[in-house]
This record gives structure tokens, C-alpha cells and sequence, in this order.
């Protein structure tokens, strides 16, 4: 790592903010989620803050827990397309089902947004998990797990493929031409899922294709972003559980041929920010609607299937407890963490619930005390930069910029001027191919 | 109609200008096609020319005669997304197959743009027609015609119900809400081709959803139109051709239980503005690579199928001649304006290839005579704007909003200040229940 290595941080665009319950506690409007001038004000505020990039997560469909907020309403692309056209540098980091889109259309679509942004998007691909969703697309049920990661393999090779087979660098117009039809090749893919001609109808351009990043953490998804991502979305609640799982990536893809620095890892981090940690932690049991420590208590034991009779937070939670459960309807990689935490150390319910929200680390304090959290895991190389989960939009974004990012800033591990054209550039990625 | 009455335009947008051989005449850099800048200068002088919006025919594969460009590249929803994002008032019309798109994603990028461009977003449907676009998506053949209109109307419907599957007007939030479960309804559709479950997770907002444009021609086409469309993009280049054409779909739409005001009829129109009739025709010679008028009567004998040894450019055409032919991998609409033009005038081919351009009306000579023909078939209500194609972008362009527009403007038929907030106002159009 040379002298001048910077962290990475994105900060999360979802609705009124990453918390189900914590909405009337923010600033502003109901409908300021689906307004053009609340989206390009947060986005005014992350390019103060520096931000590398805005992330969306994303499901498409419509769920809210009741009292809650819909999580997942404008869609991603367009959103990202909308504010790149008003923000200069800021990137966006769009999640995209691999399930659910046609490859041909997402190439085409994303290619287009890389253009019109010079090079600042990212995908975020996911082989989406909710019946719900699936019911949005055909009466057909959601495919098992194993044959969405088939599919999402093909998936993303057809992307890299469409997006690499209309090449200026490949042909020489000349005098008489508009362009070289040598520029532009069929990609000619037959997989078991897919066969598509091509090529794509828009070029890589000058600033290349868009960074692709992959969220999943069971071994069919390890594999996928071992062989095709450029940045991984994970949940780490533990540093030694965070090394070994960069390590295994890593290791995998230099067998497949590729540099394990290609790679760059960046965890969920959620924040809540406060005056001190006491006020803090009033905070958190008041935005997740628990009320309390014994209502934070009370769901994790409902969360993670404990009887509540003998349920006892000050005992050591174990492996067998926490196990990861494939057959769910839920994403392997978010359950993961939990797993790791208990394997690694010896903790309590009650720790635990202090440490984790909504699947992710969380760092509550001061903003010292948060800016010390995103230190330690990342000055050693145990990740590179982090995907930043604000509770409440855009207050909890404000108060990161305000009074985190210049604590970052002043220590010399976070960037005071955007610097480099594209977003792979400012991840340290190298262009592909 | 009130003595107000003011005409529409629409200008197409279609890489850099409409004919495949003019680009060499052109002002500009052949980068231009992808880059941003290039397309939000053009945004620019669409809106200093007060255009209705920017209009992007589209066909998803790369194809380009030889010597000529690539007609459509960027993915024009991304594009319009884009130069709105960057330019008040003017909105865009955008091509999107109903073949080649799955309706919920279509239904959630189109809601979205239209929220966060504030109502300035029109769709034009149609139905994929292109093997080389078929070959992009799976190996199955391009569906036959009567198949592909069963799929579009399916399409369309399931639009318009999960556009309106979320509307806030239904629900009232109370003070524990951020929102009103009653506001969106699952719409559960279950079609022939299609069951979709709903409802979308983007409401329609305070604009209403996109305006429905169609461009269909064949009898399938019309019934489509006549049942949803509210504004018909054609070819037309005889007046009281185009007079029994509005006639018919509005007829057919009043049989349906529609308002016939509620439809807006804007024919292409191909734009080749000069100083005199005789640089026109030059001009006509030189951007179609067809060099001279026996160059243009040779390419038409070509097109059309005559034998060049027996063709006589100075005799009547008959009908038969120019008989449209549903078998061909060809638009319907597109043959039909020639098809017509014969049947309702006695024309000969040296006539015919001086009044038609790639299917279109050709307006040709100075501004004046420009403007004389669009006012033309619009002052009896034939047409109610249209869609200006420029041979070449920007030129021609510029060319309209530099001379023509001040004459529309002078005449009193065209604004001079954009009026309502929407683009469905601006065409006259109420907003659909």
C-alpha cells in the first residue's frame, strides 16, 4: 500500500433514508422521495462530502413493513442517470437484478449512462430473492438459488461481452466513413440460458464500461465475484472474519487468472452520529422503533428464532444458534456476518445488537467515534472503503459530511478534492480489457 | 377549434441527423453521437426554437449501410433522461418496443423519469420488427406480426394499470404514516402473453403518468392507436390521405368510448431548408448520396421494385405499383403514405421523389416554403403538429429554430414562450382518469 492510499466511501440514497422506522425523525417531506429537488439536494450534499459515489440498493417491488416506509420506489438507473446529469464527479452505484432485466437493454442502458456520466457508474448485480418481485415479471415462481447464479453468470459475462463489442480503439475511419464497421463485432454468446448475437449499438468510449460490483456471499455468489467484480458490497461485523473472506476472494480470482489487487471490498457501514455515545445509543433504539434495549433484545430473539422464555441476552451466543440458513428466502451474504461475529468472538446478545443493524456493522457515537470504526478496519487492507448507510436522508447524510468526512479528512485518509476522471480511477481499479 | 390554436412540434433526434448519408455535410466531429455535450447543445437549441420535445425513433441493434452511421445508438430513454435532467420545458418522446422490454421494468424507468422530469416524458410504442433486434434477445424468431400486435396491446394495458397502480389521491397518510397502504393496489393481470402481479413501486405522482404515442399503420396498428394512443406519429403525404386517416382512428376511438379530441396526430415531416427551391433540390441530391435526380428516380425504381429498363419516371403511378406488402419485414405505416399518395393524386415518380424522404413528407426550398407546408395540412386540423426530421444535426436544427420557427412564430401559429407545465398540456391533452 503506498503512502498516499485513501479510503473509499459511498453513501446510500434509499428513500427517507436506510431505516424502516426512523422517518419521523428526519427532515422534510413524504413526497420528498419521489421529488427531483430532494434527490439533487442530497446529491449537492454527497459531492460536498466528496463522496465517490451514491449507492442504491434496490427490489423491484413494493413492500413496507406497516409504519414503515417503502424501501425501494424510483427506479435506480434513472435516478443515478437524472442526478449524474446535474453533479459533476459523483458517481452511482445502481443495483440490477440479474433475474429479472434483458441483458441486451441493461448493456445498452448502462452503457449509455457511463457515456452521458464520462465514466462514473457502477453496477451493483444481484440474482433477486423476493417472490415478490418475481410475481412483478411472470406467474413463473422465483428459480432456485443454484439456477440464479447460473443465470447471473451468464448474465454478466453477456454484459462484459456486449459491452466491449463495439471498440473505437478496433477501426480506423476513414475520410469516407463515418465509422469502421471492424470497430463493432457479433458476440455470438449461447450459453444454457442466454443466446444473444450483438453487438451492442453503443461503444465503450473513452472512459470504458461501467465498474461491476457483486453483493452475494455464498459460495455460488464468492465465485461469481471472484471471476467478474471489481468491487465487492459485503456485511462484516469483525475484522478476522473480514480478512479471511477478502483473502478467499482474492485467492480465488488470482487461480482464475486475474490480480487480486483487481478487487477492491467495501462492507456496509450503518452510522448514527451524536453528540456522545450515550445519546447515541438513545438514538438507535428510538429510529428502529424498539423503543429500548430490551426492544432491540426482544427482535434479535425473534429475528434469529430464540423462545423468548429462555432467551437470555448476557449468555454467549454460539455458531449452532446463528448458522446460516440456505434455505430461506433471504440473501446468504447478510446472514453471513452474524455467523462470522460469533465464530470469531465471544459475544452476547446484547453486544451484538449494539453492533449490527439491518444485517450491516454499525457505528454509533461521536462523530470521533465513527470516524475511529472506519479507521480500523481499513488501515490495515482489510477493506478499501465502505458503502456508508445513513438511517435518515438527508440529515444523517448531512451530518456525515459535516462532521465526519473533515475528522477523515484531517487524518489524512479521505480525499479534501476530487481527484482522477472516472469512477474506476478513484477506486484504484484499472481499466479492463 | 378556439382561435388560439397553436401548432406542435416535435424534433427528432437521431444520432447526427436523420438521412444515413448527409453526414459528411455536417458541422461536428463524428465523436459527437456519444457525447454528452454534443446532445445537451442540441437540447439547448431545441429549446431556444420552443420545441414540445425532442423525439428518438430507435431499433435495438447496431445497423448501418455502407458509407452511412449508425442510425440508433445511445439507449434513448437514458439519453432523454439526460438532456432533461439538463434543460428546462422541453420534454422528449421516446421509442420503446413492446417485444423487447419486460413491462414492469419499462413501467418503473418511464414512471421514474417522468416524476423526476416533472411530466415532460412520452412513450412511442412499437412493435419490433427488425430480425437483427430479434437476434439480441434469444434465438427464437421475430414473432409474426398479429402475434406481436396480441403482445403490444397486452403491453400497453399492463402500462397504463401499473402506471396507475399507485396513486396517492387514494390513500390519506395519517400523522403515524409516512404513507397510506390503500394508495397502491396489486393489479394482477393475467394475459395471454403476460401475468403480472403489480402493483409498481412508483406512483404516478402530481404529473400523471407518460403520454401514450403510437406509430403503428396496419390495421392492428390502428386498432391499437385508436384504443390507447394519444398521439399518432405517421407518414403522410397527401392531405386528404392523412384527412381519412385521423378520421378513422378517431372514429374508431369514439366507437371505444374515447373523447376523438384526445388523440394528437403529428406526421413526420424531413426538412431540407435553403435559400432557393433550386439549392434545395441540390441539397436533396447531395445528403442522399444519390448525387442527382436521376440518381434519386434510379434509387426509387430500386426501392419500389421496377425494372429499370422499362421505367418511365414520367408516368402516372398506379396503385398497384405501390401496393403495401404485409409480408415484408417492413413497417406498414411507412408503406402506406406512398400507397396513398397514388391512390388519392396523379403523380409521377420524378413528382414522388422530390414529396417523400425514408417514408416521410419532404418539405423542401426556403423557409418560407417550409413554413407554408406545415401550415398547410395543419390549418384545417388535418395534422396537429408534427415531427421535424433534420437531415443532418446539428445543421439543420439550428437551421429550423433559426429561420423557420421566427415565421411559425411571426404567423401566429407558434408560441413564443413555452405555456403549461407538462408536456401532455402542451398537446392539448387532459389528464387520463
Amino acid at each position: 500500500m503506498s503512502a498516499t492510499r485513501q479510503l473509499n466511501l459511498n453513501i446510500g440514497f434509499d428513500s427517507a433514508g436506510f431505516f424502516d422506522f426512523a422517518w419521523p425523525f428526519r427532515t422534510g417531506k413524504r413526497e420528498d422521495i419521489f421529488d427531483p429537488g430532494y434527490f439533487a439536494r442530497l446529491a449537492r450534499v454527497a459531492h460536498r462530502g466528496r463522496f465517490d459515489a451514491v449507492f442504491f440498493t434496490d427490489t423491484p417491488s413494493l413492500t413496507a413493513p406497516p409504519g414503515g416506509k417503502p424501501m425501494h420506489t424510483a427506479d435506480p438507473l434513472t435516478l443515478a442517470t437524472t442526478i449524474m446529469a446535474q453533479v459533476p464527479d459523483l458517481g452511482a452505484i445502481v443495483t440490477v437484478s440479474s433475474t429479472y432485466n434483458l441483458p441486451y437493454n441493461l448493456a445498452r442502458a448502462t452503457q449509455t449512462a457511463n457515456l452521458m456520466s464520462q465514466g462514473r457508474l457502477a453496477l451493483n448485480i444481484v440474482s433477486t430473492f423476493n417472490p415478490y418481485s418475481a410475481a412483478n415479471y411472470s406467474a413463473d415462481p422465483l428459480p432456485p438459488r443454484e439456477e440464479r447464479y447460473a443465470r447471473a453468470t451468464e448474465f454478466v459475462e453477456i454484459l462484459k461481452d456486449l459491452w466491449n463489442s463495439w471498440d473505437e480503439r478496433r477501426g480506423v475511419p476513414t475520410d469516407g466513413q463515418f465509422w469502421d464497421q471492424a470497430e463493432a463485432r457479433a458476440i455470438n454468446y449461447k450459453g444454457a440460458h442466454y443466446t444473444i448475437r450483438g453487438p451492442l449499438n453503443v461503444p465503450r468510449g473513452a472512459h470504458g464500461y461501467p465498474v461491476l460490483a457483486q453483493a452475494g456471499g455464498s459460495d455460488s455468489g464468492i465465485e461469481l465475484a471472484a471471476r467478474h467484480a471489481e468491487v465487492i458490497y459485503t456485511t462484516m461485523l469483525n475484522k478476522q472474519a473480514g480478512r479471511a473472506f477478502g483473502d478467499k476472494v482474492r485467492n480465488r480470482a488470482a487461480e482464475l487468472g486475474r490480480h487480486p489487487g483487481s478487487i477492491r471490498i467495501f462492507p456496509g457501514v450503518v452510522v448514527i452520529i451524536a453528540e456522545s455515545r450515550e445519546e447515541a445509543l438513545r438514538k438507535h433504539e428510538l429510529w428502529t422503533g424498539t423503543g429500548s434495549e430490551d426492544g432491540l433484545l426482544q427482535r434479535f430473539a425473534m429475528q434469529h428464532g430464540f423462545e423468548l422464555d429462555s432467551f437470555d441476552p448476557d449468555e454467549v451466543l454460539t455458531s449452532e444458534q446463528l448458522a446460516v440458513n440456505q434455505s430461506r428466502g433471504k440473501s446468504v451474504g447478510m446472514q453471513m456476518g452474524l455467523a462470522d461475529l460469533v465464530k470469531y468472538e465471544r459475544v452476547t446478545a446484547r453486544e451484538v445488537v449494539r453492533r449490527t443493524e439491518i444485517h450491516h456493522r454499525l457505528l454509533l457515537g461521536t462523530p470521533e467515534d465513527i470516524a475511529d470504526g472506519l479507521i480500523e478496519f481499513w488501515e490495515d487492507g482489510t477493506v478499501d472503503g465502505y458503502m456508508i448507510k445513513p438511517p435518515r436522508a438527508p440529515d444523517d447524510i448531512e451530518l456525515f459530511v459535516d462532521r465526519v468526512i473533515p475528522i477523515l479528512q484531517d487524518r489524512g485518509v479521505f480525499r479534501r478534492e476530487y481527484a482522477g476522471d472516472t469512477l474506476r480511477q478513484r477506486y484504484g481499479l484499472s481499466e479492463p480489457d
